[in-house]
């Protein structure tokens, strides 16, 4: 699901026609963003989404408040520690759904498989999918297999829609968050990126670092169940990042957001695969954690309510919305002290990374 | 969205594991058929859907009947006469919501750009999309962009997904069709595959044949306004032609169809084109026409309001589910009086066609 920072949508700058699509264009972070608000947002004109955009939409069905996202999974390679393609699509939309408190309902999956791809991956990528979406209470509706020539797809790559459902109660948004809200994550950053490079680049962490790719529903439902309304904003940092979520957040509520770099918790194989890569852990995707935003009397309730589930056995507190600084400015307190703006990720980095 | 004959996934047969996957699995017949019973329903497990499959699923979420389908779009050249790849998902996607008699509410759009790409064409696409989307009624209301590496995705891959709301009433089904029942189509079939092939082999019919893309939902409203329950299945024939969809209905039913070949409209050029192609048109992808069943004592009047929009001006009466023949099988009484088999597709002679 693309997520942009609303303060582009509302001003987009046109790319030149002369231009091309750039790596970077789908990493995730500022690139991506310039893409879908000076390009593919005005060229839609009418037919285009108002408002904040979210890790999913509301749509008003019939009366009832249904939940949709899409996501296209391009990750090279398909298969990788923790995971692969198909249970990553899974997960992945499960998770943009309940970052606005949804209930998953359905998935719908489409492929594009390259012709001689083997038949017996595309089973074992199906079989991911299906114990995935089993695993996390949801069922496969319907899907689409499209096959292109032999080199036109790198194998394989797999789409995923979900809808689901909101109940009255808590209506997380990216752009809820006011002063003093406490911000949370539920476990360490960086594994998924890291774990994905280490395979592709041949660093030999596999042994150390596998993603993190697992729903986060039930843990949402924890969190709302706990805090009820005072849970004003989630996402699940994939592309771009921890930094681009807590940018995305900050932009779209117009406030500034703290960060005390020592809270973060980055594994130490991580630490030294970024290291190496030259990547600010910040910047690396993740597929099993969220970062949220709450109300200060609702952040211990909320923080007990995610220990106690495996998904949030890490969680912890790690920065606040300030009540002065400048909106929509990240800025992280550095272990000696010192401040720094955390910046959304800008160029090529991690391209294929989901 | 992918559609089975249901006697296929009654009773799978693995395919070997040794095998790859080729471009006739992409073509939307028989071979299709095979992947999608014989590997990916199966590897789904328990996750996956029951029931005859349809065009698109009907999922309750919180006591609303949602309508969903999506549909991965491949086709090349990405600019053909009469649209290109982002109109037809829009309407491709609309259309297979309208088969389950839903009004369509939003689209979600996911796009596989390669490295590279023209902006300008990526912005034709989007544009096309979106106006598209505005002429159904329908708002995009999420999407997701990635990039892959040159030559990786033959320019630009779309998938569309769309969500509708099915009000009571007429709830056509593949299922629903019963002894007696009347076969209508909207109009002229063989339009968008003989303009897709007819510019990929430079056959220079483009002056003469233009794709059929376009909406109906409208159509399909009428329909139900004027035949009620009495509209007991639709199909719109797109990959794998007038002969898959006519095919799945009559297994799905378990009823014997005919069709009177003479009855069939065929525009001279098409039917010039499936001539040098090797070609028989009901095997040719549509993406603006309909094949109904309907009980016969509402034929007529449905046949009317179809004939009230231009959509439906050519509709037609094609043949009758007989109440004797072997059920499953589709009969085509040729021009002379004799009988024949009309089969499914087998092959790959229509990759990437839609």
């Amino acid at each position: 699901m693309t997520t942009v920072d609303p303060t582009y949508a509302a001003c987009p700058v046109p790319l030149p026609e002369s231009e091309r699509v750039l790596l970077g264009h789908g990493a995730g972070g500022q690139l991506s963003a310039d893409l879908v608000t000076g390009l593919l947002l005005p060229a839609l004109g009418s037919a285009a989404p108002a408002g904040p955009l979210e890790d999913a939409a509301v749509v008003p069905v019939g009366g009832v408040d249904v939940v949709i996202s899409t996501d296209a999974y391009v990750v090279s390679p398909l298969f990788f520690p923790g995971g692969d393609i198909g249970c990553l699509a899974v997960h992945g939309t499960v998770n943009d759904l309940a970052m606005r408190a949804a209930t998953p309902v359905a998935l719908a999956l489409a492929y594009v498989v390259e012709e001689g791809f083997p038949l017996a991956d595309l089973r074992r990528v199906a079989a991911s999918a299906g114990r995935a979406a089993a695993a996390a209470g949801v069922a496969v509706v319907c899907g689409d297999t499209k096959v292109v020539g032999r080199g036109a797809a790198d194998g394989l790559y797999v789409v995923s829609t979900g809808i689901g459902h909101r109940p009255p109660g808590a209506a997380p948004s990216a752009g809820a968050v006011v002063s003093g809200d406490v911000v949370l994550l539920s476990g360490p950053i960086g594994s998924h990126g890291t774990a994905i490079l280490s395979v592709r680049e041949g660093l030999g962490f596999d042994a150390d670092i596998a993603s993190d790719t697992r729903p986060l529903h039930r843990l949402v439902a924890a969190m709302t169940a706990a805090g009820g309304t005072g849970v004003h904003a989630l996402r699940d940092p994939t592309r771009g990042g921890l930094a681009s979520a807590l940018n995305e957040i900050a932009a779209a509520s117009g406030v500034p957001v703290e960060i005390d770099e020592a809270a973060l918790p980055v594994p130490p194989a991580v630490a030294a695969a970024c290291e190496i890569l030259g990547l600010d852990p910040a910047h690396v995707a993740n597929e099993g954690c969220l970062v949220a935003f709450v109300a200060p009397e609702r952040a211990d309730e909320v923080l007990t309510a995610m220990r106690g589930l495996p998904e949030g056995g890490g969680a912890v507190r790690i920065g606040t919305v300030a009540d002065h600084g400048e909106p929509g400015r990240v800025t992280v307190r550095t272990a000696v002290g010192s401040r720094r703006v955390l910046d959304m990720l800008v160029g090529e980095q991690l391209p294929r990374i989901c």
